[in-house]
């Protein structure tokens, strides 16, 4: 019996994590479960996985799920309830499914009382990736990674040496906007956007695909997480998502993880590792799927990862800089304020008057973090 | 220092592992080589590996030979003379790259005397599968695979649970035929046979390739080395040759492994598992391929596969009498005394006379495969 916990368990990765649960589910036992809004959500998720510990956005969310829970049920909330139900339970694992800057607090808290760390929110790594490396490191504590390219890196380094590693590709879709070109990006709209092609996920993350920033990211986590250069880290487009990304070693052979886009393999993975259990997900037919693809990426036409690349081999503040530009950014355009080419003007005029720390503590990512959203906020 | 002999060292499989040595010369020293008849080139090779003991086909290459090499290199002959060099020696690693069944005896030899095999010859598994198998398991040696296909699932299975593989899936370029109708196949030469579209091969194994005997060879040795049931090994046309083989797990992931064709890779990895060492392989570059095709295989135009997924269901001596028939046929094709086509209508002719014995011991073996030759001679 695992016992897990769930930080963002409405959210796209946190009701994926619970499908997986119901799939084993004399296998684990979830001890809490923290949510941002989705208040009718959460209430049924506490009724079928019964766990001892829930936390809600607001103090006003709290006091109105509280008459439909059991009695037993302990109910949290806002950023100390997210740290209680990261910490403060017997979980051996908690899955970090909180979108943005915010999973940062409650991740370390749940490193800091030594539970292992399945890992969805990228933020953690791309704002305090040397924090919470270190802390990791310190505690003991394994992270996970739950993304499906780092999930098939992490696969594919399964028995290897570090040392033979030559370097990893990342793959890339391309987002719902991969056959458009820079021109034809001045009038896309907020729905076309959101129709990625392969994926099921969240709209601040299917945007994030269609700017690249996503994959932006991605390589400032694999840096973090597999402790690589950024020299050995590229990024491939492959418009069918099936390869989810691969490893060369040192002889010339790559290693690759493949399967139809489904997060609950990854999520699973994370789960059961080093086992590997068995999976409702439909089986990948290589004959089915006929042909794939693979191109090599244009930072031309997707400048905004030419800049995650800059910032992380910058290091320092400037990863923080340029995910919290993001995501005032994609809220901005969410909400019909901007357009969507505005996203990487915002994160690039941002980035202009960033003024780095090399190596940061938390004060400084948060006091860079304020002052990169505001500023953003402004442009 | 690693101590390695080479059977059938001028071969082709043989030629490439000298190459992967000369690569990382001070890492191995060469105790044995076995030649078949190519007696100048043994002298080279003699020459410039130093090994202590040689052998060559007949005792006449032997004594003809003998002048050229320096004094203190044993010279052996035969099939005694490939026991000596697969046994006789030093060596941890003996890379058993000699061509058809005669590798048989001196593999069981080397087995016995506590040497871990680099297997190229695939009659080894073929016709002796399960006394080979257990007389490895009883000797603790390890058989490691030197096809780039068995290579290629042997490495996805790094540090992975035996348990959590649903299957595995040998990927076959489809060979010099692979675009021409049965029909058209009626009057292609040995000339058109021997162009491999990818790897380059012997051309024995190029034959089989076109006939896809080759990767039938290759299911039953999988099935041998992988101890899996013939219902988890599937075959998959891809005519790149760029995945070379990959494996499905319980959760529905798959790795797989993917290079340029070359076989030095697959036999450098044999010689240092679980290390991985540089080679001077060219690396692949996906987006420079741009495209990887996959189609299901077609058991009507490739009957070979077909014999042999059966042959291997019946198992006993099945297997040898498809291999003794197949080798045959194929030399009688190279001699221009047969036509393409006529290669499987002896084997399948071979198989309708065969008296199948359920566990045979190495002297039924060797008596199946006689009588088989004899038969697949007078079809």
């Amino acid at each position: 019996m695992k016992k897990i916990s769930i930080l963002g368990s409405t959210g796209s990765i946190g009701t994926q994590t619970l499908d997986v649960v119901s799939t084993h589910r004399d296998q684990f036992q979830v001890e809490g479960l923290a949510a941002g809004t989705n208040a009718e959500l959460l209430i049924r998720q506490v009724h079928e996985f019964k766990p001892k510990k829930v936390s809600i956005a607001t103090k006003e969310l709290a006091e109105q799920i509280k008459p439909h829970l059991p009695s037993t049920t302990q109910v949290f909330y806002g950023d100390a309830g997210l740290v209680e139900v990261a910490a403060g339970t017997d979980a051996e694992m908690v899955v970090t499914a909180v979108m943005g800057s915010v999973g940062l607090q409650s991740t370390l808290a749940a490193i800091e009382a030594g539970k292992h760390i399945g890992l969805a929110n990228k933020e953690t790594l791309v704002t305090a990736g040397h924090l919470v490396t270190s802390l990791a490191l310190e505690k003991g504590v394994n992270l996970f990674p739950i993304d499906s390219e780092h999930s098939a890196i992490f696969q594919c380094m399964n028995g290897e040496r570090r040392s033979d590693v030559a370097g990893i590709t990342i793959t890339a879709s391309g987002g719902s906007f991969r056959d458009l070109s820079r021109e034809q990006l001045k009038d896309v709209t907020v729905e076309d956007a959101l129709k990625h092609p392969n994926w099921s996920m969240g709209s601040k993350i299917t945007i994030d695909s269609a700017t690249m920033v996503n994959k932006g990211l991605e390589v400032i986590e694999a840096h973090w997480l597999f402790n690589l250069p950024y020299d050995q880290i590229n990024v491939i487009l492959h418009p069918e998502s099936i390869v989810h990304s691969f490893v060369e070693f040192c002889d010339s052979s790559i290693i690759a993880q493949l399967g139809n886009p489904d997060m609950r393999v990854p999520i699973q993975y994370a789960l059961t590792y080093p086992e590997r259990w068995t999976s409702p997900t439909r089986s990948l037919s290589l004959s089915e799927v006929g042909n794939l693809h693979f191109k090599e990426m244009d930072y031309v036409r997707f400048p905004c990862l030419r800049l995650a690349f800059e910032c992380g081999r910058m290091g320092g503040t400037a990863t923080t800089a340029f995910n919290a530009a993001n995501e005032i950014a994609v809220a901005r355009f969410l909400q019909r304020e901007i357009s969507f080419l505005h996203i990487e003007e915002i994160i690039e005029k941002v980035l202009e008057q960033h003024n780095n720390i090399s190596i940061p503590d938390l004060g400084s990512i948060e006091e860079c973090d304020r002052r990169s959203r505001d500023l953003a906020l402004r442009i």
